[in-house]
């Protein structure tokens, strides 16, 4: 049938069929981040590792610690989740776990016995995690990626420094599955590497090049 | 009455004393910022614009170009404004009106009406007005800062030259009061710009510091 209709309408089928192959690879290919947002969270770090991973065709779950209702982060920008943890978890894989810092969301992220499994369960099968600002701490308290290098904000320094290998003059630090940055400035760099890791170095660079940023891996 | 107590209490008194001043100096010396939130606005213009003034003690209100509902952002950031934009015009007086860019956002803001209206208000009495990315094409819609030096996402060049003088080898340009910019990777240095108008290059590279970020005035 297939045969018959390529022969009338060549055009037609060609593209039909190359919009099945490409949702088909699109299906297969896509990956999933899941980034927790807690109330207090450092609104820039939220919001530039949704966008930047997005611009890179990875879905982006966002997950509110507490439920679906807005949350009011930081600097008093209040955001709505897509959806709460609780629903999130049941979806299925993430490829990526990302936690925002600041300092009070952060406190709700270390405080979150529900935080603690989804990274451990992450951790357990290998996916990566990737936490920044205050948000290596939240890491720590549950007892995530003891002894590898990291980084953080600078003031978290004195409650991570016995416990990994902590780097001071790296703005994005991977060790295997941990990916972990300092602050609002260096946010970019952190989901650039994110998107780098998932979906690759050329991808990174053209999202890179249209937010007029420099990526260099 | 109070000299006695000062003698009494001279801590407290100080204190106290100290708290009025400061509080006093706090409401003479605020500075307000409007942000105006369109549908399809860059959730990370927006977000680090607000976030950074936040940093800097400026007020800002936070805009909802069609109301006080959540607003859908180019990536899909969904934000609560404060207020709508009809009444946020009500409250008074702003030391800046900032427009985010993102394509979908800025073509809200060059067909509202309301927007120019602001616009036309700010500019008449001398505030300053910024805005990044796509978003001075809607300054040039609506009229604004014809002839003077600006910058823009370069896509936007060929609508902005003409009218403007345009500047393609600086991150941030400020012409008397108009302050433009690039792009999602140039917007901490144009919040950063904003707040150094507004309350000072001190408090600009402390709020830079701790986010990490080295500000260039």
């Amino acid at each position: 049938m297939l045969s018959v209709l390529r022969k009338s309408f060549p055009n037609v089928i060609t593209q039909a069929n190359r919009v099945v192959r490409c949702k088909s690879n699109q299906d297969k290919c896509a990956k999933n981040a899941l980034i927790i947002l807690a109330p207090g969270a450092e609104e820039m770090e939220f919001t530039i590792s949704a966008d930047v991973l997005r611009r890179g065709k990875i879905n982006v779950t966002v997950a509110g610690l507490h439920g679906c209702e807005p949350v009011k982060c930081s600097r008093s920008v209040v955001i709505v989740p897509d959806t709460s943890l609780e629903e999130a978890v049941t979806r299925g894989d993430y490829d990526v776990v990302v936690l925002p810092g600041g300092l009070a969301g952060n406190k709700a992220l270390m405080n979150s016995s529900a935080v603690g499994e989804v990274l451990r369960c992450q951790e357990s099968k290998g996916g990566l995690i990737a936490a920044i600002c205050a948000a290596p701490t939240a890491l720590a308290k549950h007892g995530i990626g003891k002894g590898k290098s990291i980084t953080s904000h600078p003031d978290m320094k004195p409650q991570l420094k016995e416990l990994y290998c902590y780097i001071d003059d790296k703005t994005v630090v991977q060790d295997g599955n941990i990916i972990t940055s300092r602050g609002p400035g260096t946010t970019f760099d952190f989901a650039l590497k994110i998107t780098e890791q998932l979906v690759g170095v050329e991808v990174a660079k053209q999202v890179a090049k249209a937010m007029l940023w420099t990526y260099k891996p």
